[in-house]
């Protein structure tokens, strides 16, 4: 039988749960900071709630659950596995909408599945980290939301973040403009989201096949190459090319209010206007974002406004925005970069209590009580083993200290403490023994 | 289309998994400090690693995962849901033995999925916390787990538990003593689980069904129903009983050296000897618990030794035992109880920023971020709405204080407090308001 995990799926020794419980735990206090609540929903939705909302590939890529019972013969399915966290989001507003606040702004972060070839970096399951804000068609909420994700970034040590910026209604006149009719915008927005990664030979290539004139992509073309100007020029420019194009102009007139509200908020530094980004997600209504760092082909996150979506699952349209951050993608680039705080590498224990025979087994167990009502993280060598065999092992584990009751200590109400980086032993009363070591871990916590 | 979460699985609002993380708080703590370091699996399992580890039932409730691509018409399922923590942590230790310490210690809290059928407080996905000792045959193991759940249990305010605590080889000495054959101890120990649910009479009943003589039944019951006896009591008529019978022999003396080693932890207290406990689990091998509170018909957790699971996966056998503490039971009980601590229940936000204007929107998104950086918690109101309507709104959501930045005491270079506690409306001077609302938050959290 094998005993390696699932295809594309991750064993997470305590290492790597370490790692990652400091990456969420810093996510998570800058959310609630800025005032967002914590939500969670099941890993297994009805089948019904997710197909249809991803896209065909999307559909594919959704890991299905058998029926059970006397459905199970039929190989039906009729559960499936979470796939993003938008989705059950937009349900749980449509069923909770009476109860919860009118402007609902929840976290979740939770992993999800999806059925991909696993390669490099990609795996079937991860987690997300999504911050969403629900309720208001004010930019506030974007600029509330992008200036969350910056100061996760910020505080995780990233220092040379951007925010790419885009406007879907901006797109959409800017495709007018050059002349795209509007039954070719989808296409044309996912051959423009290639401009990275094609160049714009590959894209003019694959606007033609998608049948759009070449006078219209040069001139989209040209747009979205100048990407060096500053925003305050590509604003003016974006305003003069969707000119009176009513959706064009509030999706520039969107652009300007988020960069002005933004001035005070750690995003100001960050945000650079981009008419290329598209995101591939067919559900943006409004203001996009896409979050890069220089030494990663991907993005670190991205999100954008959604206005429709929980429409689809409710009575009512409910506007919303957000930012979903990568967890798997931003723990890579931590640990190429070695970004982790070192004391995240820690031993799992402060001290061992070693065994000195049989019969101060017990004392040893009640020796480790006293040392953790004291607020340290006490090991205790399970077995009356030799003495050179255990502080082995508490070396190996790099344990910091070794507490030893040995005969004549006991004798004397002592303990026995080695220090294991110095290789130093000293005797000292029992009832000191825990200070001793809590005043030395702060010291070393210090250094 | 519904948007009710899938039959038996649940959407936890925020409140909700406040709760739900402090509660895994207090727990990941306290096992911290016992030496466990944290591990994390996967949701899906290749469908082999689970199938047959937990008898007919258990096959039959494991959610299992349709093949994707061409396998996905043959309705075959190649993947499964985790049905429990135990079995992946035997896969685990099975894989990585050569870079695990040699004795592993492990907790792990996450979700496990099966297909029951749906009834109060019994759930198709809940979360188990299990912490496990890997390697070590040593009855310090057992104690040590001990210590740390009845740790736990303190820490979260439990005054009036206790630990069942009897062993599978004293077991098999009783029923051997009782003169019932060897080949109908599994049976047997089915029927005498029941015990508490039944009564004497239906196991008697269900023994008969079973094939084992009256006599043996009657000598069984008789032994099991002598509850009310002290630790001393019934270790010493465990002996008498088992006599000879070396299984039994090695099973009491077990039991004498933990409550000898636990004397001076915390679960000296706690631990009752019961010698009709039998836990359900066919997988263990030593020692057996069992942790109950008055008010609840089930258990909050239990456990046991197994040194017999993770040879199943791997080629050499290792000792192992662990303690499976029931998070959804613990949350029934303390919520019954009130037993959460008063401030979980606290708003989002410390304080709201009001919006006086649209042309003071900016100012007060850059104020959020003043008052964010002082280490509050800040909600901003995302629209320019009348002022009263967003005083409701404040109220509604419980914020302590809303900040105004009217046209005047912007001029002034001040900010309007309003104490939403005492209706208490004062300025200070804007450089000062976020100090002014931590000490006041300090000043509630004191009271």
């Amino acid at each position: 039988m094998s005993t390696q995990p699932a295809r594309g799926m991750r064993d997470f020794l305590p290492d790597d749960v370490r790692r990652r419980q400091y990456v969420m735990g810093v996510i998570a206090r800058v959310y609630e900071q800025y005032g967002f609540a914590p939500l969670e929903t099941p890993a297994v939705e009805n089948i019904e709630t997710l197909l249809g909302k991803y896209g065909e590939e999307g559909d594919r890529l959704i890991f299905k659950i058998l029926k059970r019972g006397e459905g199970a013969a039929t190989g039906q399915a009729d559960l499936a596995l979470r796939y993003d966290l938008t989705v059950p989001l937009a349900r749980v507003v449509a069923e909770y909408r009476a109860t919860l606040p009118k402007f609902f702004k929840r976290y979740q972060m939770q992993p999800v599945w999806r059925a991909d070839r696993p390669q490099k970096g990609r795996f079937r399951e991860f987690y997300q980290c999504d911050v969403d804000a629900i309720g208001s068609h004010s930019v506030v909420v974007e600029v509330e939301l992008l200036a969350a994700a910056c100061d996760v970034l910020a505080r995780l040590g990233f220092a040379d973040f951007t925010v790419r910026l885009n406007h879907r209604k901006a797109l959409s006149g800017m495709l007018q403009a050059s002349g795209v009719p509007a039954a070719l915008h989808g296409e044309t927005l996912v051959a423009l989201d290639k401009l990275d990664k094609i160049g714009p030979d590959g894209v003019t290539r694959e606007l033609a096949e998608r049948g759009v004139a070449p006078a219209a992509a040069a001139a989209l073309i040209a747009l979205f190459s100048d990407g060096a100007a500053g925003n305050d020029a590509i604003l003016a420019r974006l305003e003069a090319v969707v000119g009176g194009d009513e959706a064009g102009a509030t999706g520039v007139r969107e652009l300007r209010a988020i960069l002005a509200l933004a001035a005070g908020t750690r995003a100001a530094a960050r945000l650079r206007l981009d008419p290329s980004l598209a995101r591939g997600l067919s559900y943006y209504t409004g203001a996009i974002f896409e979050i890069a760092v220089p030494d990663l082909a991907g993005s670190l996150g991205g999100g954008g406004r959604y206005d429709d979506l929980i429409g689809m699952f409710g009575k009512q349209a409910v506007p919303a925005c957000g930012i979903s951050l990568g967890l798997e993608r931003i723990l890579v680039v931590m640990g190429e970069r070695g970004m982790f705080p070192p004391d995240l590498a820690l031993a799992a224990a402060d001290v061992m209590v070693a065994v000195w025979s049989e019969a101060r087994l017990a004392d040893s167990v009640a020796l480790a009580a006293e040392l953790r009502a004291g607020g340290l993280r006490v090991e205790v060598y399970p077995e009356a083993d030799k003495l050179g065999k255990q502080f082995k092992y508490a070396s190996a584990c790099g344990v910091p200290f070794v507490a030893v009751l040995g005969d004549d200590e006991a004798a004397r109400g002592e303990v026995a403490l080695k220090d294991m980086r110095t290789g130093v032993q000293r005797s000292v009363p029992r009832a000191d023994a825990g200070r001793e070591m809590v005043a030395a871990r702060g010291q070393a916590q210090g250094e």
